[in-house]
């Protein structure tokens, strides 16, 4: 029995995870970024307990407490940075100590979600997974023997931000041409809205109301189920840099399987059977067995289940 | 006391190495691709048993052979694609046994001089690194955990060929933008010519012999040490994507110590100190502790000291 927390940018989810890697119990807070790192914690804890209390368990009987959050943070429990909750090394472990003492253990969100999909989801059964989740950007984490490996310095699994194209897209981060400007849903909206710049008579504008700003991955794609032909042209564009992206990740790394998750992955196999079919014209060794890519199927259960499987 | 085989394009250099990781005697013969493979792989044995006879070794008191090849090869001792030498799926153990029967490991050369770095150059005792070897092309190798990650099916560990410039420069692998088309000798030389081009009266055309296709990876280098401004301007743009290339590898793997080798290494600190000083620019998490970049210092003795150390 362990404890799973996900901390995200509007509310942070809490589940009591049994042996089985079933949630037993859970409970969510908002996320309070008004609210002082100490009273957040202290609020935390107390969902923590009230979760397990509900489930009717010992809290004696869990074994540890794990969280994953959208940042960095050190073996010894210590949040490096989390640049959305306003926290920069903040001790998580020993702050969440004073009100429930277990073993806590800290991690990146992509990172977590990666070792939940390969002990629960997907890639379970796998020694070597890559997770890619694209959403706003896009996040990732790696699993190397089983475990998680986010690098020596904590820094790594950042494939958003692997240089994709040379004095390319400037990024959020202060670069130009991260991966992450190419292979996002936010990239998806900024070609098809440059698309209908100029062909203001395509479905796609249609389907967003007449107003470019509506445009979403979701038009986009559903524009490129009805063939518009301007949304399969950004479709198309879409897909082939994600081949990219996932070549570049199997001549690398080349893990057992390449996980996709996250918002867009919703677009299912109108995603996935291009991108299987495209991306091994960008392996170096295309005629050899390659990497599995499949869909996340853990979906917003990763959070909690990953982080309960912390260690 | 081990054996490691170094099978390059004009030599197969043999070892035998103590277990100090220094090597007591070696051979080599000559790259013969108008050979068959058995009767090449004969030869190699022939020089394998005169290396320990003349090291005055028992040959029963050698524990393994390990080979490093310019291509990719199973745990198995297959060699699954070794183009320079015309092998294609060759079992180089099973050929290699009936001449000399110790247990036979092969893998990729940069694979191997990635491992001999780590146990016995640059980066020993650290348990991650990544082995950038610039050359003609781009070679590397990943260490994890102390060893070699080649990935799930035996194709990872090629950085020189993931994505870096969107439908950029033509890749001899049939892509366009591979990494290794900017950071490599090929690119220096490459852009050094351009660059003669349109300043016909600089020193570093003058150091060609007035002649573009005379125009190395040295000649640049040294042109640029003159401080010729057209040579500086390529020795800056290649070590704004070398530092690139080596924050994306950050970004993603964040090992311990990133090994800068091959033929281009051979600048020295007038390569690693400007690429100390800008990788971190491109980092995500540039104020944390970064990876170590350091040049190899094996040289020419890695392909035998790893390939020894291959289990």
């Amino acid at each position: 029995m362990r404890i799973g927390i996900d901390v995200g940018g509007t509310g942070i989810q809490v589940g009591l995870v049994n042996n089985d890697l079933q949630i037993i119990s859970e409970a969510s807070i908002p996320t309070r970024t008004d609210m002082d790192f100490e009273e957040q914690v202290r609020q935390i804890a107390a969902c923590v307990l009230s979760v397990i209390s509900s489930a009717g368990i010992d809290p004696d009987a869990v074994e540890s407490v794990g969280v994953g959050i959208p940042g960095i943070a050190s073996d010894s429990g210590e949040i490096i940075k989390c640049t959305n909750m306003g926290w920069h090394h903040v001790l998580f472990r020993e702050v969440f100590n004073r009100y429930y003492n277990k073993p806590v253990f800290v991690d990146n969100d992509a990172n977590v979600a990666a070792l939940a999909e390969s002990v629960a989801g997907v890639s379970a059964g796998t020694s070597s997974s890559v997770f890619i989740t694209i959403g706003t950007g896009i996040g990732s984490g790696i699993i190397i023997d089983g475990k998680i490996w986010k690098g020596c310095h904590g820094i790594g699994g950042e494939l958003g931000h692997v240089i994709f194209d040379l004095d390319g897209v400037p990024c959020s981060c202060g670069n130009h041409g991260c991966l992450e400007r190419y292979c996002s849903a936010t990239a998806i909206i900024r070609m098809g809205r440059e698309a209908v710049k100029i062909h203001p008579d395509s479905l796609l504008l249609r389907l967003a109301d007449n107003n470019p700003s509506n445009i979403n991955a979701k038009i986009v794609f559903d524009a490129a189920r009805q063939e518009d032909p301007v949304a399969v042209e950004v479709y198309h564009r879409f897909i082939g840099y994600l081949a990219q992206a996932v070549a570049s990740v199997v001549n690398l790394i080349d893990p057992e399987v390449i996980v996709i998750g996250g918002g867009v992955s919703k677009a299912g196999t109108f995603l996935l059977k291009p991108l299987i079919r495209e991306f091994p014209r960008y392996v170096l060794f295309d005629d050899q067995p390659l990497p599995e890519i499949k869909l996340a199927v853990l979906g917003s259960e990763a959070g909690i289940i990953g982080a309960a499987m912390l260690s």
